[in-house]
């Protein structure tokens, strides 16, 4: 589905900026980047701000007009850094990539043989000014990333970074994948809950004798250690570790005592 | 509350990344940034990259060690591109920004003149291998964001970038909700980065005493044990019962070999 989506860079000054978003997009999933007349392009200094995404740039289309890089697609969304005089729906990016998805999403299941594969475009304006009215009427949703109001103008790349972030984040909801790093896998076994109680009665006959702790004057001293190690979820080599460093405390305490 | 969280880049190579840092902070309404041994710094690419943020750059403090950044931290979250070799709990970036501000919502809340305001940390590692093992063991969370698995190396600026975003978009959340009801309030304050680190040097000095710990052959067991305590977040009441333990049980190994 992230091949459906399509990157476009309207008069881009600054090639730089054209590398990093190939980059930005590479590592998002994204792979179709269309560049409508930019300044400099190809470029060497494009290139390297790509790191090593330059198949992006080396497939990247160049057009003259918003139009024709528009030409295929069924959805557009254009970003806008403030609100216009003309009022326009204005969504956030969170809002944008969920509503890309879903309409991507409609389209793949209800596979028509008349229809092109569904396209959806996110666009993206010049350095300096962003997109013109005009432009932003050739959209169907304008999507503002919340800056601080104080200083809101994002590097191009920037807002490409953030944007591509929030489609592959949606992107792994819909497809119900979540990044396989999130989830733990842990490289002990869990400790289970009896062997964890045993290092509890070990730790406090421990401090019982090291003089550390009085049961006939307990106070909270028990009930805060057991929930320090119970909020850390114990696996099975700490508990072996706590419970040899409680033995060799409690040689340790006996030597004394016996020496004395 | 955005002026509660610290950005730490470490060891950063080319000075571009701290400008377009600068900037992508300013967007999102983020001030504070930590620089720990930069390669160049100041430098003209790196307020030249900031665009005009470089009131950032002049009020960035440089420091040697990343413990040094971290000491007046309570909460530190670490970027981690990969699983290491010993799994620690990874979080999503949304994950990561909802946590910071639960923790100095709450921290807010309860306004305690003996403890200095609450402080969040997010730190970047350098461009070609991120964090060190050891870095990460200084952080109580690892945050991963979602990359292409095939093209993981994201730029530190456009990290960055992402996770400001989150971070801005996590507080204009919460700047309108209420305090969710089931987050309970924690009896004590947090205990910093500071405190933490000299607990840990305890623990490691008490361990060679009683003859448990044996630096020159030392294994994995301070980075086990590390990642236990980071896991599990200590408060101070925590950390000054685990430092008493310790004291008690030095002078108990101490008793027997004087006595011996």
């Amino acid at each position: 589905m992230l091949q459906q989506i399509r990157i476009v860079l309207v008069n881009t000054t600054h090639p730089g900026n054209i590398g990093a978003t190939a980059r930005a997009m590479k590592n998002m999933g994204l792979a179709e980047l269309v560049l409508v007349a930019p300044k400099h392009f190809p470029n060497e200094e494009a290139n390297a701000r790509s790191s090593r995404a330059d198949d992006i740039l080396e497939r990247a289309i160049v057009v003259d007009t918003l139009e024709q890089a528009l030409a295929d697609c069924q959805l557009v969304v254009g970003t806008s850094a403030r609100q216009r005089n003309m009022p326009w729906p204005l969504i956030s990016p969170r809002q944008m990539a969920g509503q890309v998805f879903s309409d991507i999403a409609k389209a793949n299941q209800a596979p028509d043989t008349q229809t092109p594969t569904m396209k959806a475009a996110v666009v993206f304006g010049r350095e300096d000014r962003g997109l013109t009215n005009e432009e932003l009427a050739l959209c169907h949703y304008h999507v503002h990333i919340p800056t601080d109001e104080h200083f809101s103008s994002l590097n191009v790349a920037a807002a490409v970074q953030v944007l591509a972030y929030e489609l592959r984040v949606a992107y792994l909801d819909s497809s119900q994948q979540v990044a396989p790093a999130w989830q733990e896998d842990w490289d002990n076994p869990w400790a289970s809950g009896e062997d964890v109680e045993r290092f509890y009665q070990h730790l406090e006959q421990t401090l019982i004798e090291i003089g550390f702790h009085d049961p006939n004057n307990p106070r909270l001293l028990m009930t805060r250690l057991r929930r320090l190690y119970q909020r850390t979820r114990l696996d099975q080599v700490e508990v072996n570790i706590l419970r040899g460093i409680l033995s060799t405390t409690q040689k340790a305490a006996r030597g004394q005592k016996e020496s004395n």
